[in-house]
């Protein structure tokens, strides 16, 4: 099935509306480049002023353009916009690049613009790439309908960038080192195509092998996480996200809330999506271009063959630093290393050869870790030095990388005398690195990709016995409230299947005691207000008591405390609950992000969950798979599983409540936050029950 | 005082030895670098069979070389050292250079070659660089022993190696970029000039206005700290550490030893040093290029004037990420940005003046933003395009350089067409950056400079009331055993005026119910056997005893206990303690490492110690400061201060404790390792003691 978006890369004719003959307006840039770099369809200047434009014919107007003609490019002013696309329109085509800025961009006047744009291309069944962007390029077919200079060679690396600059950044950045791409997106403001759709048309391009992703900000969550996580089944996607610092949780009350902020939501989501995030510019694309060109690796076992060990060391570092190691060589590969190197080099690994290597050295030394079957990467290193052939050198890393299964990444540690040997490497499809410590980076994220196609395919838990009419019965009591308290939110819980401990809202001493006598003794009360925030400050807590008279003169000394203290707050009663044994106390909730909804939270629990911060986050629904992880990433986890001696806690009563939580926040969009803390955590089989909880509605 | 490292970098002849008359050998190279850079004094090559090298005359041995000569460079197989050396002592030359390798780096062979080598040198007060090292370089004087091609421009950088083939990796990395350094010293093995002396001999220079190393390993831990804690302060170290995950404590039995590993010790004692520790080679010069040529920041708040809101952002996380921020720019200074630059730029920060910009746009707004009283740093960004003038732009930042007072960093987001510019701006001391992200870690270096300067002068705690009596009691009866538990390090402990929680070793029943009485009711009982490793999965723990009935009970339990789990095992009898009411559980614990000494470690105890990692390091002898620093920066501490509306806890007592353990450490260095786990903290005015400690003796 052909895509609509197809005529962005791989249109039979382009006609570019706005074309200049003027070679220092940025139009003439895009037909330039338009009829340099091969593209054998049509290009079309549109142009009332002219009857040529660097040998091609200009045309009038968009309806005088022959056919074919499948994509427009407009560099016309905003104000002429509505006009230009209804003209698209009528003249059929369908594909239409925005460069012109003066959109959304610039705030509420250019977003109706924006708005009114979308409406009319709709209309016409018109797919459109911006405003605002600097266009695409497919780099085999030479359709390049951006003015950036220069085209890097053809390769494997697909990009999407959400910055027209920083696409045309990147170019400069790469283009020396002949790292190859396949094609090129700038997405501008996304009036129409979105990462998303880009993700889905690069899926199912052949020469696309590796997504890599500069985004700014995602408009639709659920849709990116769910394209990303088929198309990264299908091939990476490497994702830099910029503005990580966005505020975005300012004002929230929760511990969830507080703990988890945006760009926290932002990496479960990417997490769930399959995505695999980096955190630089330079970093996405050694791991994109090692993603295309190289086998993942088979384990972790890398082997070092070098001429300098202080380059070496430092490479090691970084490999360990990113969860590898260096290989253990096999003593028979070690002898027969010995037998052809310097009687000074060192055989064991690193392998290092000293300053004057030869390309020999390295075909020696390479292919017989090659043979060793405990080495699942090779990492060749050279310091260029005034008596070793470079360019020898990286021919040898070519020739053992046509031989091998294994990963073969390189380091040619210089920058003035290696751009050749780079060159040559990058154009073989061997990555080459200037820095030693590049390497373990980029292995991480191979591996990420690796774990992430081993994982089962996606299957979220399902969890039973809702009781929907005692949560539509919580939800009413909650009606216009903001703040939801630990009444109302025990009776959600309790409609999800998960425990509170023993207990009841009270509105007076009578009824407290009977409430205590319920719940048995020893009881905690506390203050029942939706105008007291923090209970314990108030003097809204008695703990441990042990019978009624207690509870009576407790109940007495608490309302002369809460009256001197809160004199304006109006009372709902008071919560009377069981006081629990003791457990592991945990925290469970959830905080609703605009962008991919329910953000769920594990982590240990109690006063110190924010000095402690342990925490894990993954975005609803959850698999099994993902509580799993959730829990086995936090020091809590591990306290569950029985830590030095201590009982093994009931882990699979915590998962339920995890699965039951995340199903409440799904079935309720209302609900903006919801947290368990503490939730005590018995011993196995024992269960766990909630000692608290509060929720914060809808925004 | 002239340093007897003067004739590496500024002799008035220079004598080769082992000068070849063949290109292809490195020999040649070093007379040609020596010839090349401008070079004043004389050039001596020799080489018995040459009359004439580079048309320099060739002597056939050094005798007869003619004054003024001042230093040596061996280029002579390790065969012939001996010799070469004897005639170069009696030719009266004080300083050699000895590129040859073969030396200690091959093993014990290589080793004992060096070592007489170094006492030959010794008796003629030869100073000597290497073996096994590219040599020397003044960029200033054109004196290169080094056969690195090239010679980058003379400016601030001090570059001091413990690996050639990284100096010269380094050189080929940044030469084209127009960095600027002093001097360069590839120290090899340091027979005899270590890295420390080079430190002591650029702080004297005047034209090395930074000091960046690379280092390996560290022979002389004591003098690096006390060098470098000097030398920082007159001009900033850089460091990168090599080798961080050498093993080092891999068979350690305190949760000091496990925890504390060797890049441990090396991270608290470059802090206590002043060095500026940085991850990568990339940072390790763009650090020293910024503190080299920049004011230091006078606070944390950034300008960043951009034609590309990408690049911008992506600038914006690394400061942050870094401890930076973006500056609130004054409405004033918005306004006055507005009047110039295009409408639709954007002129709160970052000021977004859209692709098309030109050097009068970076003029205005960084003009503006200089003025602005609320910005501390200025960094402008460029993306190229094809019609922005990038060397136009390059000059405007240069003419802002000149003019502010504000630290000024830069950064040109390309390769292909920014050569030129960076040329210009590092030439002109603008540091520039390809990555936008690069600067937020630079900032980061630099105000890590500024906090050294701002610290006291180093002065340790003075630790009073010492009984050393006592102390020399407890190491006699320890004699010869390598884990030292309770009983004794109770004693070392006193000695030192910390508190035990009351209690002593009882050796029968009888005596136990002595020792109870004495300390009172409820008690615990611990075994005592130098066999026994872990008391509690031997039954050798009782708890919570109430009373002498009970005592008698648990005994006799106890004893059945361990005669079944171990047989073997001599008992020396039960310590029985008081059972210390509950406070906050921290752990004091020194480990002696092999190169820095006496590793203080303080962090939150008990038995999660090790799942929880909350520890801090600082190398003894500590100050005050250094002592707060420790605790400030765990959990523990922040646990200390009240969390929480819990009661402040008893920090004094703690860092009484920290310093008495460290003045125990510095006095005793036959103790390897020392624990107090936990230490029980009540809250303030209440103290704090040790309720369990063990020490490791020797090595």
């Amino acid at each position: 099935m052909p895509s609509t978006l197809t005529p962005f890369f791989n249109a039979k004719g382009v006609a570019i509306l706005g074309a200049s003959t003027n070679p220092k307006k940025l139009s003439y840039g895009i037909l330039e480049n338009l009829v340099s770099f091969g593209y054998q369809g049509e290009v079309y200047p549109v142009n009332p002023n002219a009857t040529e434009i660097l040998g091609r014919k200009a045309y009038a107007s968009i309806a005088d353009v022959p056919d074919p003609v499948e994509l427009a490019v407009v560099v016309l002013p905003v104000t002429v916009i509505m006009d230009t696309m209804r003209q698209i329109g009528e003249r059929g085509i369908k594909a239409v690049v925005i460069i012109t800025g003066g959109f959304r961009e610039l705030g509420e006047e250019g977003a109706k613009v924006e708005r009114a744009v979308k409406e009319l291309a709709d209309s016409y069944g018109m797919r459109v790439v911006g405003p605002n962007c600097v266009g695409t390029i497919d780099v085999r077919t030479g359709l390049d309908s951006t003015f950036i200079k220069g085209l890097p060679p053809a390769g494997p690396i697909a990009f999407i960038s959400q910055s027209g600059a920083v696409c045309g950044g990147v170019i400069d950045l790469i283009i020396n080192s002949k790292i190859g791409f396949s094609h090129f997106a700038s997405l501008g403001n996304e009036m129409d195509v979105t990462e998303a759709d880009m993700l889905e048309y690069f899926a199912e391009d052949e020469h696309a092998k590796v997504i890599a992703m500069y985004v700014e900000g995602i408009q639709d969550g659920p849709r990116f996480m769910e394209v990303a996580r088929r198309v990264s089944r299908k091939k990476p996607i490497v994702f830099l996200k910029a503005g990580k610092n966005d505020a975005g949780a300012k004002a929230v009350s929760s511990h969830t809330g507080s703990l988890a902020g945006s760009y926290a939501a932002y990496q479960a989501a990417l997490e769930k999506a399959g995505v695999i995030e980096v955190e630089t510019i330079s970093q996405l694309f050694n791991v994109a271009w090692a993603l295309g060109t190289q086998p993942l690796p088979a384990g972790k076992r890398v082997a070092i063959s070098t001429n300098a060990g202080g380059a070496a060391a430092l490479a090691a570092d970084s490999l360990a630093f990113n969860g590898f190691e260096l290989a253990q060589i096999a003593p028979e590969i070690q002898e027969k290393l010995r037998t052809k190197l310097n009687p000074s080099a060192q055989v064991s690994n690193p392998v290092d050869m000293l300053g004057s290597v030869s390309p020999e050295d390295y075909l020696w030394s390479l292919g017989n870790l090659d043979a060793d079957e405990g080495v699942d990467v090779l990492l060749p290193i050279l310091v260029p030095q005034s008596l070793v052939d470079t360019l020898g050198v990286a021919k040898a890393w070519f020739e053992i990388g046509k031989k091998t299964d294994k990963t073969l990444l390189t380091c040619l540690m210089g920058e003035r005398s290696t751009l050749e040997s780079e060159q040559y490497l990058n154009t073989a499809g061997v990555p080459v690195y200037a820095y030693p410590d590049e390497a373990g980076r980029v292995l991480r994220g191979m591996e990420q990709y690796k774990q992430l196609l081993k994982k089962a395919v996606f299957s979220p838990v399902v969890v039973e016995n809702v009781d929907h009419n005692k949560m539509a019965s919580a939800l009413g009591l909650v009606k216009d409230a903001q703040a939801v308290g630990e009444y109302e939110t025990r009776i959600m819980l309790e409609a999800y299947g998960i425990q509170n401990v023993p207990g009841d809202l009270a509105s007076g001493i009578e009824q407290a005691v009977k409430v205590a006598e319920k719940a048995g003794y020893p009881v905690v009360m506390k203050i029942v207000s939706d105008d007291i925030l923090h209970k314990s400050d108030s003097g809204g807590i008695a703990l441990n008591i042990q019978n009624t008279e207690q509870l009576r003169v407790e109940y007495d000394a608490m309302m002369y405390r809460i009256a001197k203290n809160e004199p304006e707050a109006s009372i709902r009663g008071v919560m009377i609950e069981k006081m629990a044994p003791k457990g592991l106390e945990v925290i469970v909730g959830m905080r609703r992000d605009p962008t991919f909804g329910a953000l769920m939270m594990f982590g240990l629990g109690g006063t110190m969950v924010e000095l402690l911060k342990d925490i894990s986050f993954k975005v609803a629904p959850l698999t099994d798979g993902d509580i799993e992880e959730m829990i086995e990433r936090t020091l809590a986890g591990k306290l569950l599983k029985g830590y030095r001696g201590s009982a093994k806690a009931d882990i699979q009563a915590v998962k339920d409540v995890i699965a039951r939580l995340s199903q409440l926040s799904l079935d309720n969009p209302e609900i903006a936050e919801i947290e368990i803390n503490p939730l005590i955590v018995y011993p196995e089989g024992q269960g766990a029950i909630s000692l608290d909880s509060r929720a914060i509605m809808g925004k």
